[in-house]
């Protein structure tokens, strides 16, 4: 693996994961309903520094081989995604627009991970635990958003 | 050019992008003393669609070429501080933050710019204007960050 190429991708998911820190959950998010299946608040860093090791490793891998158009530009997609979501849900708190930024998020990443796959198979296999950690966190937005709204109720977020 | 490719590099400055919407400068930026050169609000959004046109654009001209990764590398670096420096500006109103993203978002797209040209000359031009806007929107910041806080202060943003 070229060690400057996963650096820069690093530095990437680095600009993406710091929305976490500057947006962090907080009281509001503190007195929501959740279900009992809600993580605690610590595993979220400790996972996300885990899969952006491994999004960066993926990427070093898949960037450099013929043919990588396609899978750099959902990379790039997902990335963008990825960096917009905290600040929707936590910046703003709205539980209707994160659903609608995850579930393109959850699109990016799985579109990535097949096209990862076809040029690599660990740059793939790198992306299957970004792809489950994106469907919890996409199934407890929505499960949030549904506790937390009147039943039939449009979301005022 | 790709235009499929060119659709899913724009939806990723789209996703950039959307942070103009949901972040808007509302009154906090309003009040803010601003040097004169400003220019009026209506030109953020008409310039950015413009250059995310180009950023498109130049993206789907790159990364097909050989030997392209580590020019997509920086593309997905400079698109996630583009993401990041709205909601860090406007949205928790850092200016002090919002000059160390568009410091490195200046430098990711300068850097871009610098490898695009070297695969593409159309797709280096493409990033031209990108920098001279950054260079403006990063001369502002500063600008902004320096008249509202006390002279020598350190600042709370």
């Amino acid at each position: 693996m070229d060690w400057l190429l996963f650096l820069i991708f690093l530095a990437t998911c680095f600009a993406a994961g710091a929305t976490g820190a500057l947006f962090p959950p907080g009281d509001w998010y503190k007195s929501l309903s959740k279900p009992p299946w809600t993580p605690p608040d610590w595993v979220f860093p400790v996972t996300w520094t885990v899969l952006y090791l491994c999004i960066a490793a993926a990427a070093a891998r898949a960037a450099p081989i013929d043919g990588s158009a396609y899978a750099m530009a959902f990379f790039a997609l997902q990335i963008a995604l990825n960096t917009l979501w905290t600040p929707v849900f936590f910046g703003l708190r709205k539980m209707a627009g994160g659903m609608v930024v995850i579930v393109a998020l959850w699109t990016a990443v799985a579109i990535t991970l097949v096209l990862f796959w076809r040029l690599d198979l660990v740059a793939g296999l790198l992306f299957v635990p970004y792809l489950v950690w994106v469907s919890i966190a996409a199934a407890l937005n929505f499960s949030v958003w549904r506790r937390n709204t009147g039943a039939g109720a449009v979301s005022p977020g």
